[in-house]
């Protein structure tokens, strides 16, 4: 007897990302009401569906989650490069914010990251900006899971306003929709008071939220927390309470050994962003000592003003490499514990391991799907290998969220790519002539 | 008046490479006889030609030049992963050569390599393998230009044979092929008997060849030398007289700075291979320190087995990020600075720079066309910054060899790309029924 499902993807290889890493050979996953309900030979033939898609050649993965991006940044990749994060910050991309954007502007550069997001394999993202409700509406158009933190720079909040007061507002507005939640980003230790901080962890407890901060990015952070504190970094996240609610930190590259022993046994998670680090010259984050520590970190892309693209199987691979010779340790970081950290990691990082971050059934149906048949992946000995070390996003053939189809031979379904193309060379024109004024 | 000409490349945007770096906004390039015989303005209608190629939303840059390849190792790609390199060559790497290769599976394998490079952009590579006739027969089917250095290891010389006895005959034989040359490449210090590097010194020096060696690639490969010679390994070319030739050092990541005084003001330059060097866990080469003390130096793949991929844009943009991070200097290797160790930097090591490496009147056609009507690539504020950090093989629509379009629309024109998958796929089943025997 055979069953009646949504959607029927029949794969060559699925590796599942499970606790037990399972690969499953000639199988198919089956889709109904968005999330996955069977994973079984495709020979049993117990199920049909309205839709199926074929997967020959193709390797399925858990559909990528990036835990930390700026979406709203798309239109400014490239237009001021090979500068410290302090001078790029302060002189040119605060200045380009305040000059050129507002939530129309916020609303298109979303969703023209969100876009290109998904092609890049990625069904989730977690984002930090303004303008929280322009950049949900435009990941729902696109179909992208978003996690968005309404971020907090004190100098920015408007007379009276506190930290977490439009995400209250938000969280009922969207209460209905499955792709989009909010939670807390202040910006940084930096550009937070501390009664905004502490505002921050209060909000947090209180609604049972993820809080996002930047955090130990540069050395002279560091040194100026040292200065101003009398501590270090974490240990000022310890005083402001953050330890003991679900945290997650970006980047934490100049982290020292005893604060890694203070996150410990907490709910924090770091996201690192190998490329943006890099390319600011910001630094290379521990990897080593949180894996040997047990503390739990994704790799991410951080925005593209500062990466400068959205490729995030690019990133891992370029991650992997980059540890290895740091460590002198050409097995640190193998392939199948790499793709973790866009995966079920990932998924642990943001608190949404329970129903994302790998293909099991019962969660939810977002799956990217890699196409193999190419120059570049031939032979095929081991998919981990593959995906980590020879792929990017140009592989990437479909990418399923929430059982709906997004991406599909590598076009989008939801979105004019041509539009938004078309506006992006618009607004490119638009700050290039208000920023020359 | 109008000219007659073979092909006009109607550009948006050319970076022409030269001295000057100058760009080139709506201009032609204009063919003939395998030469650029103009660079004009498109509006001036100076020529007609039987071919045109449209490139719109396209910026053109010389075809890119891979200074340090072993194509036929494409086979080879993700079968031996997170090892170091001593145990990789040693237990992986040449028994499999030892036992899957004869010179009909290099061929295909090289033929593979060719075709995948020239996807990526590269118009022409030097390579280091055995078998020279069959990676030279494989090279000109696909169109690409090809150095290719007979491959000295002591160990495997047969009776008799002398370094550059092959490449005495395969130089008769190949003098009208206008695509392949070739030269002498001693595999390195540790796999060359004295004798053997001695014969390769005199037989540059009377063919007037560039030699290539790989030297420094890892700290054990230095201490050996010192233990062994008492010397360091550019010490210990120096008295071999190595640095009186024009030489070509692949990696070189473990040189000091009194190495590096030795190679100032010599013919000497370097191929680094950031990825492979990463991935090998074999070290992060010293490329301030060259550009400091005026080091030619390229940016090169080596082969897939330890790299994974030929995309040598997405190494650029690594190695870019990556030496900003080192050097704690985000103003290090500037974008367009970057861009000239693909191409006239890579020229100049490899001794073309007369007739390639850049877009200038005179020289060859090799030319690159790069796509940015892409969602990552928009807006287009500064063609360098996108070609380094944001592009990588993906973007490539067309490239041009010596006049003649070899890949159009992203397809190859030579060769049928779904054979070579096919005999990737393959050969990959034999290797592994070989390697499991």
């Amino acid at each position: 007897m055979t069953m009646h499902a949504d959607l029927i993807i029949n794969m060559d290889t699925i590796l599942t990302m499970d606790k037990d890493l399972r690969q499953l050979d000639d199988h198919q996953i089956v889709v109904k009401d968005g999330r996955i309900i069977d994973l079984c030979p495709q020979e049993e033939k117990r199920w049909t569906a309205s839709k199926t898609l074929d997967g020959t050649d193709c390797i399925a993965i858990p559909g990528l989650i990036n835990t930390h991006s700026h979406l709203p940044m798309s239109y400014f990749r490239g237009l001021a490069d090979d500068l410290p994060l302090d001078i790029w910050l302060r002189e040119y991309i605060w200045p380009m914010e305040a000059k050129t954007l507002n939530s129309s502007v916020i609303h298109d550069a979303a969703l023209h990251g969100a876009a290109e997001m998904l092609k890049n394999g990625i069904t989730m993202t977690h984002d930090m900006y303004f303008e929280m409700p322009a950049i949900a509406d435009a990941c729902t158009k696109a179909g992208l899971r978003a996690l968005i933190g309404e971020a907090i720079i004190s100098a920015r909040l408007a007379e009276g306003q506190k930290p977490g007061d439009q995400l209250r507002i938000l969280r009922q507005e969207y209460r209905d929709n499955p792709l989009v939640d909010f939670n807390l980003s202040p910006h940084s230790i930096y550009a937070c008071l501390r009664s905004d901080l502490e505002t921050s962890v209060e909000v947090a407890q209180e609604l049972d939220l993820l809080l996002h901060i930047h955090l130990s990015e540069t050395k002279e952070e560091v040194q100026t927390c040292l200065n101003k504190r009398g501590m270090r970094p974490v240990q000022y996240l310890k005083e402001l309470g953050m330890l003991e609610i679900p945290l997650l930190i970006a980047h934490g590259i100049w982290m020292d050994e005893s604060e890694m022993d203070l996150l410990v046994g907490t709910r924090a998670s770091i996201a690192s962003c190998t490329d943006s680090n890099l390319k600011l010259a910001s630094g290379i984050a521990p990897l080593k000592g949180w894996t040997d520590k047990g503390i739990n970190f994704a790799i991410a892309t951080d925005g593209v003003a500062s990466n400068n693209d959205l490729d995030i199987l690019a990133e891992l691979g370029n991650t992997a490499r980059l540890h290895k010779a740091i460590n002198e340790d050409p097995s640190f970081l193998p392939a199948a514990e790499a793709l973790k950290h866009v995966t079920i990691n990932a998924a642990r990082a943001l608190g949404v391991e329970e129903s994302r971050g790998s293909l099991e059934i019962g969660k939810d149906a977002d799956i990217c799907i890699l196409d193999h048949n190419s120059l570049c992946c031939q032979p095929l000995y081991n998919p981990y290998s593959h995906i980590v070390y020879a792929m990017n996003g140009r592989n990437v053939r479909d990418v399923v969220v929430g059982g709906k189809i997004v991406v599909q031979g590598g076009k989008l379904t939801q979105v004019d790519e041509a539009e938004l193309i078309a506006k992006a060379k618009h607004y490119g024109k638009r700050i290039l002539k208000e920023l020359s004024q």
